[in-house]
């Protein structure tokens, strides 16, 4: 007998057909003996729904309050969840984010967890009942109810996972799981059965951007190993672990962001500390920097260039512009979005040759690189957005990722 | 300066413009200079939708995750409402029943009030806020979130006053407060302005059927004075506690009940306590019995007639079927429903006529009394169900309750 926590998302749950569903896998978990913890998420479309009537009534909606609104959707969940597994002669029982014990900070609308007590899961799981736990919620040590924000659920469960010490943790999805390359884009691409932490963390944003990667940081911080799978099918998911057992590949799959904006800043001052002072400008903005390139010219001036995310080039660009005027000196250029195409595996930690063959792939298919940037298991590089998915096919078939 | 708490029940804050409304009210009510409390039901229409749910689900579903799942209800409602008070400025916080310490015991979707304790209430007006508090939930002892059952919001809000030693509790509702008779039926009916809370027990049920007697009986057991007004205009509204201060009048109104099933049970055994016998069978049943008549007839045989509401009739029916059938002996018939008839007014205590000028009012119109019972400040009738707004209309006038 084992110990899984399951997590099932909005779509998952959007409709009672989908809850029947959910409540029908439920119970088969069951049946072939486990412990079973559900964390389910807000119905789909009902945050959304929640989010306009407050921004209806005040553009800028407290915190707090919000928190306690939105918890609502997962607390409806969780009640028709159980109601269903009733139905179909499972015992169960719901449990806010709070009577489960998650304690989080005092921050509404992005709490931290602090603790995970559990509540009386234990007992109830003893009993024979399965545990359906509300995601993406806590109470703060005042009892106040908070919410951990974007992809909280995932974090619910592989928190509650940790703190229960169960055997695996499933997260349901609407995909068979995380993939070579965005199926979208590239038809040959295919599931990928295992994949690190470090290689599921660079890979979040591939295909259906399957998890968030506050909930994977948790996963890799705790050794909580976990698994993305479909709720509308039974094939099997990708398991997320320490190290995988399968045979090493140097490239596990190809990342596409499409939402890149490059940041040119020119003839900066030649004085030490210039582009310390752009940066630190940034990130007190809250501006993600990213692909930073820095040339010298030829009269002494300092060249930048960096990415920013495209929902953030309008807080880039008055903090640039503020901390240029504060030099005296530079010239501020945003140029169109870009795409930044990355290939990630674990596997390149002891493989040369992987930017050669990168680079060659794209040299000879007439795609220009813009800006590269590497870390020890990733290398991105930046093209024009319009080639962007040629350039994802061409490196997905130079490493020998396309199915056969 | 006084402390209010206010009672928004369903249809006041049913959308978002609605909700503004109640925001403005309770916002001119603080710059009067008190400190308001606020208790709000859920919105119109989102409690039978959330029912519907769980029914789709399960037919009978658990009363405790009934509660989980029918309490998000007033806790949408205290966010957006509290949203709505920061957008004009004024400060407000939520809090849950749980949050506001209303304690129950453990029977779900109907629990009884142990003790409120009112959580950080009086520290957040001291700070100059507006409390907004859900209504119609607690929690038990456990933490288990439970609900009051039907008119459970007003029983928070007169309970809430009590506990805070409120000046007055104010009910709102979509009606401008207790009529001497539905002005539907007569036209000429008009707003009571001051009752005792035993004669709004009484006529608890005319009009819009303001209030449920729960909140009522806690108001009269806890001397809590509370006015129902509407939530529409700004109109005073019906003033209800101990005694009235205005002259004394022997009606107050006239109510009306047209959910009445005559039941006859004839040729019962000429037994001790076979009438007893009966009575607990429906007892134990939890039929409501009224209007009781017994006859012994000639041959020595009891015959009963008496009124059930017709919601139980087929409870009743069975109930009475059993116990013949132990009895061994008896007849059961089942008329058609009645409509119950009744003056209310706590001057009858010291008035003789009463009853004399009713029934000369519905004879002298040919409207036969086909039962009677009477309590201390009521006089009853059955009348015919296509007789009864008639009768309402005429024991009206009789007892000069016409407006002018």
């Amino acid at each position: 007998m084992a110990l899984i926590v399951q997590k099932y998302g909005g779509t998952s749950v959007k409709d009672l057909d989908r809850i029947r569903n959910v409540a029908d896998r439920i119970k088969a978990t069951c049946a072939e003996g486990h412990h079973v913890v559900v964390v389910v998420s807000a119905r789909g479309g009902v945050t959304n729904r929640l989010v306009a009537d407050a921004k209806a009534l005040h553009p800028h909606p407290d915190d707090r309050e919000m928190d306690m609104l939105l918890s609502i959707g997962e607390q409806e969940t969780i009640a028709l969840t159980t109601i269903a597994l009733h139905s179909i002669g499972q015992p169960a029982v719901s449990r806010t984010g709070g009577q489960a014990g998650i304690l989080t900070d005092n921050v509404h609308t992005k709490a931290r967890l602090i603790d995970i007590k559990g509540g009386d899961i234990a007992e109830q799981l003893e009993q024979g009942k399965v545990v359906i736990v509300a995601g993406f919620q806590g109470v703060n040590l005042d009892g106040q109810i908070t919410t951990l924000g974007r992809g909280g659920s995932d974090l619910s469960a592989i928190a509650l996972a940790a703190a229960l010490k169960a055997d695996v943790c499933q997260i349901f999805t609407d995909v068979d799981g995380v993939f070579t390359a965005d199926p979208r884009v590239v038809p040959a691409a295919s599931k990928i059965p295992e994949l690190a932490y470090e290689e599921m963390l660079e890979l979040a944003s591939l295909g259906s951007k399957v998890m968030q990667s506050r909930a994977v940081e948790f996963a890799n911080k705790h050794n909580v190993p976990f698994e993305v799978r479909n709720s509308y099918n039974n094939n099997p998911g990708t398991m997320v672990k320490a190290e995988t057992t399968l045979e090493d590949v140097v490239v596990r799959g190809v990342a596409c962001d499409k939402n890149q904006t490059k940041v040119v800043v020119s003839e900066l001052p030649d004085q030490p500390g210039a582009a310390a002072r752009l940066f630190q400008t940034l990130a007190d903005a809250k501006v993600n920097v990213d692909m930073i390139v820095q040339n010298i010219g030829r009269d002494g001036v300092a060249n930048l260039t960096f990415t920013v995310p495209s929902d953030e080039t309008f807080k880039a660009e008055a903090a640039i512009k503020a901390c240029l005027a504060e030099l005296g000196r530079g010239k501020l250029d945003l140029a169109e979005t870009m795409a930044k195409v990355s290939v990630v595996g674990i596997g390149m930690r002891s493989h040369s040759g992987v930017a050669a063959t990168m680079f060659t792939a794209l040299a000879s298919n007439g795609i220009n690189i813009q800006l590269i940037s590497t870390s020890e298991i990733k290398i991105s590089v930046a093209v024009d957005l319009d080639k962007a998915d040629e350039a994802v096919r061409v490196i997905h078939n130079a490493f020998d990722l396309d199915k056969e």
